[in-house]
């Protein structure tokens, strides 16, 4: 009999890429040099000139390079492809010009499987100069060029932020179902399907579900992804995106649930500068200052936008896109902030559930961040009273008895609370400063995609 | 013009409940009394002896004990109710009795918010005595009661264990699409939909996505839901779950799979001893020893517990769900474990990208996790060379047509990999020893419950 212990290096695949390059690293800010490595990767590029060869490699997050040289390493370089998988064995020694400082005088290189056809485009190249539609149709091979696979590392790192952040202020992660009952909460875009005889649909947010759960644990979040069928074909809209939500109880105003988001940006903002500098440098991306982010009225915003920038106001209950990025400039302009808070949105274009500013009952309690004029998150204080949620949903038509689950949280007691949503691809987009919200999304779905 | 600037506790919504409750055990274990604190928390129960009436708060995690003296406490017992959200103060004092260990004499509650009707069943009894079919139906409330929660930020543990540990591995969490292309995985149990006039499902698991992630990253994982459209209708199955998976490039066996899901077990333990030994305790949950797990072939597996329980090898080709409880029987009796790694399933009962065992091909290198005799995992090496997941895919007769891009990643060169999927809800019904999985999901899908 057989037992498995858990992990060692020597018992599993090789040597985490990253950590043997981080030990190598260590090694040598300790002085040592002309030590023996071992590094597991696939080949990024061969550059052949003559009797010795630059091999890189790529490993998970970084690029090692690695010189091949004719008669010394046991291999023969016209057999070695590019997007091989190998290990290699060599010399390491200090080496200022390789991208991370070091390179590796190779003694054997093991090819441990091989490409049956060459790559269909350049993905070792810095920048791929090539249309975002081909971007998108070669997705799974693209993303092993370094610059695309590296946005998507540095949105680990806000996720990771946002649970991490949340978990340390008391909050309880929670997992709700994408599959729910029609008509759950309303609107017309929504995927449906049919489940087992039954009408359902694709969650557009958890949040009912959400707010159920904070009944239950007080602070709850998720991050999980939530669908929209809008037809929308912007450079701004996805139909599957990653929600980062959260919703907490017990608050005395909705500026406490624009708070604790202040609090997670600097927080993110903290993690991505220790942990994945990396991935900002290769990038390129300067982090926006968190130290302090604006609020204005949804009403003032658009007087002061319309006043600075000549702009006349066709709807007061409205805000345009175009509106939307000049508030994000007004700011960037007046107060040095590229995040703005836009506060109480109008009742008539808000759900049912946001509550009522009680001096001044057309507008709600709630709120937008626009990040560089783009909203990515919006928010409020939710209703919790029994009455008041019947009459506002009564009041948008809707019928309380297909909500019933969602109603008896307020029947039977509900502390004050409010929370938000915050579209990972839109916040990503604006970080690394892409006009299109496709170039942050793993595997994009819009109106016109579904593959890959 | 007003500014943000994160959060502190006296900005925002009152203490945190739990750290509340942290900071009045460490000034008592200080050797502090008699101090004043304020915490805020749902009435979970009023207990009335007279002059005197016990009120038991509901934090995020705990309960407080709260004594409310009549011309003490600024405040009509009479007007309060349980799930109310209210805010108290008053004066700790230690207090063995008590459910934290110390008990806050009452000087004033303030109502935050107030039910408008009593709860439909008492969710403060200590054991809930009422059929699964009713938690179901009132879930949104039963999960009130302090062990349903429990169940629940348990779960929160093991995906946090599962992500730590993982991300300490030189793993990348990714985020990979739920709505997927018609028959990317071939099956039958598939939900359908439309979208935008396509056909289109959704994802069984994130096989594919993952496989692809490899190539880009190495090491990847993700814990996200999916959705199994099967009719069966038993206490182990559920239409829509959360699954834990990892996918490693760079193995040099299937058995660095199970070394990987061992190492996150011994972790899991370690975090759930660590920071969730209050629901431990409240659940009466002993933790299962993961220190060694054994291992055994299919064949084998199937030999022992037809010896040793008498029963006959109907099927050689397929483990029957009795046949599991026998396998978990037998590692338990004989090995002392509840965990066994079976091995080498055949190929025809394994998906196309299973690879096949050199030395027979009529078995693969996978194996299923079996706990307390369910399989809680399934997992192996997959196949990486392109001519040979062509061949497997024929030889099941898919076609290749429609999964190009999945294709496209072993033509371009894939590192030799493997991975697993480990299904949340089943791994903590074993934990928690419950006979229905229901009871480990938060909001359960299954084919009669679409709701709530």
């Amino acid at each position: 009999m057989d037992f498995l212990r858990g992990v060692d290096e020597s018992a599993t695949g090789g040597p985490k890429s990253s950590v043997a390059t981080d030990a190598i690293k260590s090694r040598l800010a300790a002085g040592e040099a002309g030590f023996s490595a071992t590094v597991r990767g696939m080949v990024h590029t061969i550059r052949d000139i003559g009797e010795v060869a630059f091999v890189i490699l790529r490993l998970s997050r970084e690029l090692v390079q690695c010189v091949y040289e004719e008669g010394v390493t046991g291999f023969d370089i016209k057999n070695l492809k590019e997007e091989s998988a190998v290990e290699v064995t060599g010399t390491v020694n200090a080496e200022r010009r390789a991208p991370q400082g070091f390179e590796i005088r190779l003694k054997t290189i093991r090819a441990l499987s091989e490409p049956a056809a060459p790559l269909p485009i350049a993905i070792s190249k810095w920048k791929l100069g090539t249309s975002l539609e081909t971007k998108l149709e070669l997705r799974p091979i693209i993303l092993r060029n370094t610059r695309e696979r590296a946005k998507f590392k540095l949105q680990e790192g806000i996720v990771r932020a946002f649970r991490d952040y949340l978990l340390g202020q008391g909050f309880t992660e929670i997992h709700t179902p994408k599959i729910v009952a029609k008509g759950a909460e309303g609107g017309a875009n929504v995927f449906r399907l049919d489940y087992f005889n039954k009408k359902a649909e694709l969650g557009q947010s958890p949040q009912f579900y959400k707010q159920m759960m904070v009944g239950v644990y007080g602070r709850v979040f998720e991050a999980a992804p939530v669908f929209r069928a809008e037809k929308h074909n912007t450079t701004r809209h996805l139909n599957e995106y990653v929600s980062l939500d959260f919703e907490m109880g017990f608050i005395d105003s909705f500026t406490d649930v624009m708070d604790m988001e202040t609090g997670f940006l600097q927080y993110m903002r903290a993690l991505l500068e220790a942990e994945y500098a990396q991935e900002l440098r290769l990038l390129g991306v300067a982090l926006p200052d968190v130290s302090r982010i604006p609020m204005v009225r949804f009403d003032e915003a658009k007087r002061l936008v319309s006043e600075k920038y000549s702009r006349p106001i066709r709807n007061p209950y409205d805000l345009e896109p175009e509106e939307e990025q000049l508030i994000g400039r007004y700011f960037q302009e007046e107060h040095g902030s590229e995040f703005v808070f836009v506060t109480h949105y109008p009742t008539k274009k808000r759900p049912f559930y946001a509550m009522d500013d009680p001096e001044d009952a057309r507008f709600t309690l709630s709120f937008d961040l626009l990040f560089r004029g783009l909203e990515v998150t919006t928010g409020g204080q939710r209703v919790h009273g029994y009455s008041e949620i019947l009459r506002k949903a009564q009041l948008k038509g809707l019928d309380p008895d297909g909500m019933g689950d969602y109603l008896s949280i307020f029947k039977y007691g509900m502390p004050p609370h409010g929370g938000l949503g915050l579209g990972l691809e839109r916040l990503a987009m604006r970080l690394l400063d892409e006009t299109n919200v496709r170039e942050a999304a793993l595997f994009p779905r819009d109106v016109n995609r579904l593959e890959p």
